[in-house]
């Protein structure tokens, strides 16, 4: 997963650009970038690590400009190093060209294979790299006619932002994968994976980037929107709902804290039990809980407290303590919890590892009976789109039931919401849109050679 | 505000001290350090900085040993410098001393200069340090005699646990103003300020240590108490549990989150309100908002969302963007708040310009009416004792009446808990062994010329 | 001016690279780089800075292999920046390359606009970066045909070791304008541009690289020659003895040593003056200023003190300090000087402003005359194949007579040595074999469009 | 050994101490401080390392002001960490003092050990602070009479710098030890151990500051002398003359560099032998080697070159290279040496491992004979005023003969000058003035229970 903003004409592009990546954070911890278009040139900053710890004052300064573009990553093709960061700036026979792209490629190792073997020589393992090189062997001369022929030889999802010295350029792929938004603050034109990096700056939203949708800002501002790849169906991603998305957004029309609190109403009612207590398992499983506490009328409690400085670099102790990894992160109220049946509700259940560390760390604080409610269908398939789930191998649910999962993560009850149930909470936006790939295996696009990853 | 921890005899006495710091890093985010008893010396590490940036694996390895003691600080005597950043080290005829120190003395800055006109050089300016002065003046024999000696001249707050050679020694203040608890873990003896630290690392809590209380751990990690103090009335700082606590724990006996919980009770019996949604300021006033809302009947809802990535060092934008520094913790969820009247929740409010902000983006998020409800009484006086309140000028409520500040942050209404309803709250513990002179002015010690600060 | 080196197979290959650049440091300060072939693949550790500074223990322990190649740069094409550092890494169709270059093309420019066209997307702004792009375009199945194919297309001075999986190679332009040597050391073959690398590691000195030779040495170190380029006249830079090699080293083969010091013979014979005392410009001038002082009887004395301390990112004062830039390098004795009619030698005189400092500084040390001598003619042209030379505008003797020289750097008398007197100096190598384009203007491959620099 | 600087008053005076201290390298490559009166207080920087690296632009900005003092510090007492770094900067009841001291204390432990029992705390274990704590419990008024009476009670050598809010006040012992020079820059009155820290940045020089005396410079740069001290007779350190200090620089009233040359003279008078070249070992040879060429008639040749480049941190190879420690410092010219008998000319033999490296170098060169002469005579007793000698059981002619030394580094002849040699050589200060204990044993000062360190 990542996020990528932009903005154009804006006399503090870099600081903007950098606030909007922090408001994007939750999209991409990994590694963090800025290109600004400066009086001369482009100039990027890219850092592991996360936008705060990224980048200084003196490092905005030095690349200020009129123009640019961020993004924030977590890994999903090419490994964790600083070459796979992005944006990523090229100079080519068009000039410079520089780009951040969410989602991810299927047929980018076959088309690297062929670059190469003409000759072209790659700077990184990152699927990004290939549409830099293909535009720069386009003998287009316009730099969005070039971008075009490139795109269109790629297959996969890709939510992208392009700065050239001129334009700035914001381009969904024909299914519409990963969000992208347009907004403007005075005469610039901004865009953003989320509403909430508008939200920081002030910045008006204006509307989703349609799927197959390219939008071209000048240097004064002004937009002209082209769409030119072949129509196809939507497949927006239904786990950017559930998952990923910040709960004070909105995103394919729907207020993403509303449909997560559906999620917990509808799960009370396909999943009720007789329980003391709803807990969630926060932040994650927060909008679940209270919907499905509201629904099934057992109160609501923070049972479980996060401590909010867990760090990403974390000094492991020797010596065995129960439930390390869990606790570091988490610490469970033992006054609240002790004596008390509880449903636990979180949002995924991955390879049910921590799930299992948490059910223990409940039933070790006093819980009479611990029962689990997942607000998302059961993970079976791997996602090809960018969202950096583990091999089918690893996801749980790929080949063990639920009753099987539920003697591992040792719960006295398990239930996830059923796939209907979780389409039905849509309100405002269509079922048939959505990718639901991890949850049906019904993939849009096909991954060469992965009948198994 | 500081954080203290003490372990002895444990192999992994630095890692565990690195962990039990970690779980306390809400009590202080300026610096943190470690020292530790290797096989020659103590050696101790201490940086500006969060826990898990001040330390590396290379760093711990450095100093391992058989026995440690941590200190994490906010400052509150003394400048923001590495300098007075504990554990405080010093080598003296008794041989080496390390010490870390929660709470304040009123009477450091007098003695100060006494030994500074008979020839002491101070290496830092924080409080704490006379303490050390003080022993290595004494001619005692013993190293626990030579501590009393230097504490009963010493005036003030005094969590404190000093590592030497051969023992580790834990004392409290005989008003015992600030927390100091017990454990055990395996045959070690530990002190933490707060139960979380010995939570995370599986230990087990005996039992607070006493206001006048000195418990010496030898070798073996056998302790004994000693009371070299004279006797004298509880203080214990009521504060802790409104504010700096950790909701999971127990403290003066007190479970700190059914305290907050029961604060938010009273509060909606005292200041009820006809509202539609109570929205906690998170996470701070997340405990007082539910208990409020299951009081009064009206809906909780997570209506402001807190960024979770907010760093220290934040980078400000040259142009204004409306509510900045408050937008970059917290966004309010606009589809939950629009044209709903709100009863907002908080647990302190100091000078009044955060709240001010908050109120302001509520409103500017749809709110149809914005009342706001304090879990504390008005904060009124200074602290003295160890908690970095401002001074008496900047405490808003110190020179204006309740609708003086409504009319400043803007609210529709503003209600506090009375100082009885909060004192009605404690269940386990006795209102006249509290500490709550920030809210009555009630000081158990005079700090010398304080009539205004 | 760069240096290079290349070793394989020794199992301290790494160490090796790092000991040859260290001994190789005076031909180029810029920046140090070294790659070396490990289990899996090469890796490459490259920095601003001294060899010393640019490589610890840990770096080169992550690149440790069994064949390496190093480079010291100073910048002769392309700015000073990390990216134009070498040895420069790519993967490509053949697998991985690394070069190291030591030299300066002359038709780079044109055809990186002609590879960019057709879609290269270059990493740097190195001209040696050309010479990769055509490798990994080359359809050639060996590496090494791949090789000589691109340097066929490639005009200038090109003295380079490259390695890959396989092999490593070192390769000198069919001019022979930069040195290459080989050596040995035990099983391994090594190249060098100077026998001080050899020296330092005790490997052993086989012979020069032939202009226009290949050497391939294969995974066992053994080697085989080809001459794959069209037969050319030897050009070799007489510029190398006077100024860059090292004194305790042979190159073309001439003693460096030997040949200074007969310059400076030569040059007393050509150009007598009546003095007290021969003094040299330490380093450069100590080796010329030991033969004038044999040849003309005058005693020789260390007048000058070098500051060896002096770095390259020295502190200036805002006040006025007389001859500053010259005085933080060197002292002059004032007890020698005073009184004294004094001989200077340097080794050259490029844009005049220096000499003109030290003059001064000597006259203000209460020297009765002030006579420079030089040890080479007149720097007339600048250097296209590898020498950081400045433009001919800023060559003083370019365009003022060695009588305006003198005027402006303030000498009693000023002299060079002329071209016939230093070709006469070389004893076991033909004059005919050098380039002496920087005195001559003769050049033997024409610099596009230069009829100025 | 260590270097000290102070100015006073003077816009720039942190920039001329960085400058001074940057003249004084030579005397101590281990840490560089400042300390600068600002506006407000005194600011020290103080690193590990060179002068070039220790300081920044930023960093001399920061302590910018009127007044400065700076050390160059070789360790001599106490190890090498940052703590022990000067100028030690103190706050005590006199205001802020700080202090740089050249030389060392023989009674620096006993006193210590008596302030630590009294209550002192001391920061670092460097003799120099006993100095300032002595100065802290003085009940004098004037800061100058509390500095005297502190120095009364230590013994051994001192020359030092203070620096207050009001004064700079250079002294040194009544021995005499170690050098200290007064000079004037406009309205500014300086200290310097060196005259090539007023060359550098054109002060004056005045005169040396006499054994005894205590020079105090006001806020307007005007000075007294007082001699506070009982009379002792002079004991200036000849091994300062021999090995220290700059060639360029005048001493104790002598020419360092004319010395050097007479002892060079003086050693071809007392040991000739018949050979083909005098050979420096570089750099601290030449002016013995030019002495010794010039009176024994063998032509001087540099037939060993020095690297310039040679770091602190050199990282060694884990093969065995012959000669390696040596080799990576000096490179012979094989071309100049073969078949010659050769002279080797040094300043000292301390432990015989260098020398043995060196003859065995040249010899593996092709040198038919080697012989070393030494200018100074055998080092057979340690120093306990500063400098840092090795003890004496490490000191090779401690407990060998000279045939048994030629032996042990492989020289076919080996020879020092005498005692009296070497006296004779002083043309303008008198034998009677000079230490010469490490090469006679008879100590001004006896070092308590040193009968062997």
């Amino acid at each position: 997963m990542c996020g990528v903003f932009g903005i154009k004409p804006h006399p503090e592009a870099a600081n903007l650009a950098y606030l909007g990546l922090y408001a994007l954070q939750h999209r991409g911890q990994e590694s963090a970038g800025i290109a600004c278009l400066g009086p001369d040139r482009i100039r990027v900053v890219r850092r592991m690590g996360l936008v705060a710890d990224a980048f200084s004052e003196e490092s905005l300064q030095q690349i200020s400009g009129s123009a640019a573009i961020g993004h924030v990553r977590y890994s999903t093709s090419g490994g964790s190093m600083l070459e796979n960061a992005q944006p990523i700036l090229i100079t080519c026979h068009h000039g410079q060209i520089t780009l951040a792209h969410n989602g991810n490629l299927v047929n980018a190792q076959r088309i690297r294979q062929e670059l190469e073997s003409k000759g072209s020589i790659f700077a990184s393992n990152s699927d990004s790299e290939v549409i830099l090189h293909l535009i720069a062997r386009s003998q287009k001369t316009k730099i969005e006619d070039a971008i075009v022929e490139a795109l269109q030889q790629v297959e996969g999802a890709f939510s992208c932002v392009f700065l050239t010295k001129d334009k700035l350029i914001g381009v969904r792929d024909p299914h519409g994968f990963r969000p992208l938004l347009m907004g403007s603050l005075g005469e610039a034109k901004l865009f953003a994976s989320e509403s909430c990096a508008f939200d920081l700056i002030d910045a008006q939203i204006q509307r989703e980037v349609d799927p197959g949708e390219m939008v071209i800002v000048n240097k004064l501002g002004m937009s002209r929107s082209v769409h030119p790849f072949p129509k196809k169906v939507a497949r927006q991603c239904i786990f950017e709902h559930i998952y990923f998305g910040r709960p004070d957004g909105t995103m394919f029309g729907e207020s993403t804290h509303e449909f997560r609190e559906r999620l917990g109403e509808k799960l009370a009612l396909e999943s009720a039990v007789h329980a003391d207590l709803v807990i969630p398992v926060p932040d994650s499983g927060v909008c679940a809980a209270l919907g499905y506490a509201r629904a099934s009328g057992i109160p609501f409690a923070f049972g479980l407290i996060r401590n909010h400085y867990v760090g990403r670099t974390f000094i492991e102790p020797k010596q065995s303590i129960r439930h390390f990894g869990v606790k570091i992160k988490l610490n469970p109220v033992r006054e609240l919890i002790y004596g008390k049946r509880v449903v636990l509700i979180d949002d995924s259940l991955v390879r049910g590892t921590t799930s299992r560390k948490i059910v223990k760390m409940v039933r070790a604080a006093g819980a009479a009976e611990v029962h689990l409610r997942i607000s998302a269908p059961p993970t079976t398939h791997p996602c090809y789109y960018g969202i950096d789930t583990p091999t089918r191998r690893e996801l749980i649910a790929s080949s063990h039931s639920v009753e099987e999962i539920r003697k591992y993560i040792e719960a006295d009850s398990l239930a996830y919401i059923t796939q209907e149930g979780m389409m039905s909470c849509l309100k405002k936006s269509k079922p048939e849109d959505y990718c639901h790939a991890c949850f049906s295996g019904d993939y849009a696009i096909p991954f060469p050679g992965s009948t198994e990853v």
